[in-house]
């Protein structure tokens, strides 16, 4: 069958109980570019986006994920992916006009209970990347990836990586003789990862994350939000991440929500592409100066709306139960 | 017909007259890392490469470029190239196992009189990006594009984006009423560019340039190169582009061929990319802070070996004479 | 006879015709921080300063210094410099409560023809240091030093080092068998200088140098003046520095007073310190990579105004004519 | 009764139990420069040292501090200070030719039992401040202050603010209605300290920093550091201190001796400075971003040898037992 052309990861829409707060946070502190503001949404983009948004903010009762939203070449690609899903089982509904500023939308619930959202097009917006008197905060470029939790990450390679076409770059393995697939990066644009699988309670969406200029970039961006009131915010990091290579921090929005301030992974076009392999007790793999994450990280992810029901969906446990060994120790 | 899949700027031949001193100047001071040595060439590769080489240099009795190279999806390209490149009047050639390392490999001399070799498989090479005890001088990152100049580049635009499927990212424009195009940035991958055309006497190949991990980089290298004798190798910068938004710096290695060190493009995956367009005249456009580009940057270039006859091509000029007006009174 | 003690560059004097366009410029663009505001003037300060002011802006009908001043330790010292200005033939007055914020002040115009003003204390001001989000433009942290132009070095040279008890840092002398001290860098504080002497026409005031944290900051100052219409401003740089090894960019306010940011010179807290001697014509004595300095910087400076008359002090030709070789050629 | 005119923290010898080991940490890895090695010892500087050494490494039977030394004015400083350590009660020696490179010397065990010695010249050195293509690992600039653990804070406060001169740039205070002083940074070069002293078991020495050039030295440190085999040396950081604004990584050396790379502090040169105040339990107090500090660097610190003796001194508990609070709960 032929694989739709997806070209990158487009948007997340977080859901927050206080948009007034929300707005303080993202664009007040971290200094995202707001497009434009409804009632009960806020459009926000990064100073390299040409286009209408990559975050949405939507007021809601309750914190978490209303979708992830991946962009594709032109809207026959839509059509296939509608196929798609509806072959594996999953739901799938056009709901053009609901979000501002894009064209036609695809909003799935996979079988794996994500929202997710697809489209072609996207309304304009200024390029601020040259306008750097207006640059303000963690100086946010770009919405990068989404890292999603779930209870059966093989599965779901398999839909990302046979079905839509994902190139994988990393993966991590359990330790042992039969090593299983823990967790796996997955790259449509030329970058480390799109989407990045981890095994866990699901489905829940770990993180989004959004590409900063340079390492810099993010040291300043700590001493700002320790600066702002913001201390409790930061959950993990400033570090390089073992995976990737990249340099995060970790971010808990007001409302809980999780994103990653990321810079400096590497350029991955090639289809013959090795992916690298990591053990998950690798004490680098995660931190690469071998810093232990703390185990929020481990437990703690957004729950995710169901376009079909528009209610949060309920959690299942993984099967694979390994997790790496520190934490049996950790607080 | 059917256009092939290429995938980004693979490598570069540079023709130098003493390999030893280019060892120096390459290895030693600017921290390429040396895959494989032959009496004749070196073959190089930045830290974040996993493959062969993407700098070979090549002893000579006269400096210049042997060729510039594209990496394409699988073989099959490598056929509809060759079938493209003698519908348009070129030439071509198989020359697999010329070259270290390289597979199935074809050498072309294009209509516009520049070598250009296509290959859809290197062999592979240790990745240093973690190897951060193993970095020195400029660490440089991988091959990020090659600039040509050429007498008409609205022919060479064409070849480019309608037969070889390139995508362009910016242009430069004469002044008046009927602008011409006078420059292009054209990508493959999800960068500014892997080629950008220059009107000027050609066939002639600009310079090569090479990406490295962030500015200080680029500062660090010119405290590095003027400590280490190698002042007068700087011929431009650092400084930040208006087009691209790179932040750069232009060395001549002792040869006089020219590489750029380039860091902070954006990615440019969109196929909706609307070009940006500049003025020839616009002061930001070369040098985003004003600093007026020396003179000889516009003046000389490398010249190129023909794959046909083995020897260099002769120049001719462009019909559009439009330059950069300052240089009327630049010395 | 005893030496006062000099603590350091302590505040300028900057004359500007249009106090509410110099506010955009220093505050609103470079992001200093605002103490005090009357109606002709506005006192400004740096982010890692504790004080009132380190930088004055006086509306006047002419662009220029009203006076440069240096800190004492206490008001035993004032007593000390007026004696000794005195001694040697210049004017002196006590102008306590002329200027906002400042205690007792001795305003002199010392024999060279210098407005230099001396206090022992200052109101204080809330550090900013770790307001991080209050962080705007250059970042500018403090004042670091004066660069004064004079026809006869050596003499004031004897002044300071000898009277007033600076220490010496590094020397720039001509070419030659006997070769004069064309400019030198003087110390109080631990840095490369609080003050240094340029031979030139004068007496006039080159520029005041204010630090910022990095070479960063430098580069994105330049980025944001760039943006922000600024363009002509900047004068010379960024670049590094051989005297001082300091990273550096030189700028213009819209009245064309000169100003340096500056950042990553040593400490230099070494009384038996051996001053590092450079030639007028190493090519990287001004600039460390090479680049030469802008003919503007040798021929343009600010005029002084002078405590006695309240009138511009009219200008000397220096009787040492030497100057960088390559000015000769130079537009 | 007069006081001595101390310069600045001057040199550390730190006690190593395999050389060949330590030298591969400090010159391989870390990048400190070697002037001199003898059978046992090795003496390093930092880049922008123009003196023999600013730590000596001696080769011995147990790891710790053999003394920890400060650089005064002229030799008549150092019979002041010989007055003042007999007057106190504590031990001196002149130990002059026991030091390679350094002038008369004055051993002293002070009345806290500190090793501390003083000197008032030490040879030269070439400056390796810009022969950037010989800068390696860190990029160690510099010795910056010793941090040192002792009983009675107060007490050692009077001894170097009262009878040694120094100026107190920064304290904190114990928690309640009659705060005690729990540490103290004093200074006599114009940074935020030269000494720090440290409520704790003692004497010890709990680190020496080493002045780095700016955050991304301190960042690429640990890149090198994970990539060369030293992660467990990284025992805290990187990341920025609340008190002394600078930036850190602590490292603790093969034999478990610790050392801090340091950037970023503040100018002060003011003797009218008032001193900053932080409260034990503030989080941003140690590191600003909120951060823990690991309960080893709480507990574990450099025995000292005495110069009376040669035998390791005997440790003392403090009375004041306060502690950040969080430690009673971590591991």
């Amino acid at each position: 069958m032929q694989k739709p052309d997806i070209i990158k990861a487009g948007h997340i829409e977080l859901l927050v109980t206080d948009l007034g707060r929300a707005k303080e946070f993202y664009v007040d502190a971290l200094g995202f570019v707001a497009t434009e503001s409804t009632k009960r949404r806020l459009y926000l983009r990064g100073l390299e986006e040409r286009y209408h948004h990559s975050l949405v903010l939507t007021e809601s009762d309750r914190p978490g994920v209303g979708h992830i939203s991946f962009k594709v070449k032109d809207t026959e690609d839509l059509k296939l992916i509608e196929e798609l899903v509806k072959k594996r089982k999953g739901y799938s509904d056009w709901v053009d006009g609901k979000e501002s500023g894009v064209g036609r939308t695809l909003l799935t619930r996979d079988r794996f209970g994500f929202p997710v959202e697809f489209y072609a097009s996207m309304e304009g917006a200024n390029w601020m990347l040259q306008k750097y008197d207006k640059y303000r905060g963690a100086k946010i470029m770009r919405i990068d990836h989404f890292n999603i939790m779930l209870p059966d990450v093989a599965a779901a390679y398999e839909w990302y990586v046979k079905d839509l076409g994902f190139t994988c770059t990393e993966v991590t393995e359990t330790e042992g003789k039969n090593p299983a697939m823990w967790a796996a990066w997955l790259r449509r644009k030329h970058t480390c990862h799109d989407i990045a699988l981890t095994t866990g309670k699901g489905p829940r969406v770990h993180h989004a994350g959004f590409t900063v200029g340079d390492r810099l970039s993010i040291m300043d961006c700590a001493d700002l939000l320790a600066s702002a009131g913001y201390l409790d915010m930061m959950e993990r990091g400033p570090g390089r991440h073992g995976v990737s290579n990249a340099f995060f921090l970790y971010l808990r929005d007001p409302d809980g929500n999780r994103i990653e301030l990321y810079t400096g992974d590497y350029l991955s076009s090639d289809p013959d592409w090795i992916p690298i392999r990591w053990k998950l007790n690798d004490p680098q793999r995660q931190t690469f100066w071998g810093a232990p994450t703390p185990v929020s990280w481990f437990n703690e992810a957004m729950n995710v709306r169901s376009p079909k029901t528009g209610k949060f969906e309920s959690l299942s446990d993984p099967e694979i139960v390994d997790r790496p060994d520190y934490l049996l120790h950790a607080k």
